[in-house]
């Protein structure tokens, strides 16, 4: 059984070996580049701690693991464009340092290369792994629809915004696990268990995410507390003080929202007053224990011994009890 | 044996009754809306056509060829952003009639859908289709990065204009009937010499095009006679010309192409009288001519009886002798 921090080094050995043909430069230049800018390289070590989880051939399943880090980029450098974001990991986005273009064309060719690494797996399995890839890649499309249509709709409900972060998020996470259940030889009840695990975790992250935004600590969460009361994103919290607030308080919350012009710090105060009264961390938290536990349900059922599981179970405590 | 048109038509049955989901609606309707342009559904019943040839069952073939058709549409979906294209087919293209950004994700969850599609495919063959599918689907990029290069660059060699055209469109088209030979039970070599027919007879047919910009009957070819040396366009008579133009004619060439403020049809005339005294037509069609026969050259070794091959020839004959 391997650690998470022994499987991360063995992706980020591996993904420094991807190698794409050097001419068209601006088709696979951009590639490299954001293949390079880091990260955790979570997703791709989790695929392979599935695999090793039921006993598979951790080797073996890189070339799918790097499959999903190439995938996860490519969405990252459209997701980029759509959002016309500067920056990526403290770095120039692909669209800002070559143009939108090569950021349209680099991410179809990484989609294509992430596709064939996935290919890499056994001829008996490749099409249950394909079929996961494909309805995770769909779902992971229509998250981001359903995100950027949030910003010109007025009312989203909680149920969407949960179909959202699920889609956006989560099932790739899921997928992810999938995949990795099935290469490592867990049978189909065994890797859908495994998938359930992963989307509830990825469900309950998030959640925890629009929490640590309000209420984290500001030495220890890596963003600036309040950033999404500022910047009127629709999240948990806020679909759920909408939902709640009568009269004079929704009025409030409706004129911080409305304000073109604010102090940043006083917005942060008010709305975050609203939320105290309305109770919203409370439900929140409620929201993000029930996924929790749904997760721990579906790894707790799976029909191995538990100390083979303590290590996707670490990964998942640490998730979820960060700092804050 | 069926012929094009009745395969066209058993395509066009089966586009009608693709569906997707209702939701998001802005990822799906565009797809929907982009494969009702209409189209001759050339590629998806040449697929059928390979299928068939070797006796393989054409209705088992339609789903594959589906993912052909809805692959190209995504690739034009994404060239129309790049290309900041008004219009497709004669009505407004996705990202002018919703926005570049949907046009981005919809292309992006077409591409999944082709794959999904392109695994309706049996077991046996599953690897061998997508492998094809996977490397055409990288050199259609490729080509793509390729020609926007071209706009930038003040050289271009007549060799990387053939790949370019190559990569660009005539791979698809080597695909295509590579994908339907295999389909249809083809030896590996057969259908690699049915890849090379296709890929030969794209080349072929677009250098025909070339030519035909500049010497096709203005009543017969559907565009405007002239277009591409009114626009500068980097193509094979162009580049050829650039290649053998000297002193005094080379300075003329060279000033047609920087005068920002022209007469068009005193330029088509001018730059037309440039290739006259260069033998350029000469030069193209010769071009055309290696490329078609090696094309028929690997349809006449592929073994089986010549009246199994008629339809396919007769599509090749009809491709390369258009009116002009």
């Amino acid at each position: 059984m391997k650690k998470l921090t022994d499987l991360q080094a063995l992706i980020n050995e591996a993904v420094d070996k991807l190698s794409f043909p050097e001419t068209p430069a601006d088709l696979y230049e951009p590639i490299s580049y954001i293949l390079a800018l880091g990260g955790k390289r979570l997703r791709p070590a989790l695929l392979l701690m599935a695999c090793d989880l039921f006993g598979g051939d951790v080797e073996g399943a890189v070339q799918p693991a790097l499959a999903i880090e190439v995938f996860h980029n490519f969405t990252l450098m459209h997701d980029d464009i759509m959002d016309k974001a500067p920056l990526r990991r403290g770095q120039t986005t692909v669209h800002e340092k070559w143009n939108a273009n090569v950021a349209i064309l680099s991410g179809d060719a990484m989609m294509v290369e992430s596709n064939k690494l996935m290919m890499k797996v056994q001829d008996a399995i490749l099409r249950r792994v394909m079929d996961v890839f494909n309805e995770t890649a769909t779902g992971v499309c229509e998250g981001q629809q359903i995100d950027m249509s949030f910003e010109k709709r007025q009312n989203v409900s909680i149920d969407e915004y949960l179909t959202m972060i699920r889609l956006k998020t989560a099932v790739l996470l899921g997928g992810t696990l999938k995949i990795g259940a099935i290469i490592g030889g867990a049978t189909s009840a065994d890797a859908q268990l495994l998938y359930n695990f992963g989307v509830n975790l990825g469900v309950a992250f998030q959640l925890q995410d629009d929490i640590l935004d309000v209420y984290g600590d500001p030495g220890k969460f890596g963003k600036q507390v309040g950033g999404d009361i500022i910047s009127n994103k629709k999240t948990y919290l806020l679909i759920k003080a909408l939902e709640l607030a009568k009269d004079a308080q929704a009025d409030e919350l409706s004129n911080w929202l409305n304000n073109q012009t604010f102090d940043a710090a006083e917005k942060v105060t008010a709305v975050t007053g609203i939320y105290s009264q309305l109770q919203i961390r409370q439900y929140a938290e409620q929201a993000m224990q029930t996924y929790a536990e749904q997760a721990f349900g579906a790894l707790d059922s799976i029909n191995l011994p538990e100390e083979r599981k303590q290590h996707l179970r670490f990964f998942a405590d640490h998730l979820l009890v960060r700092e804050h």
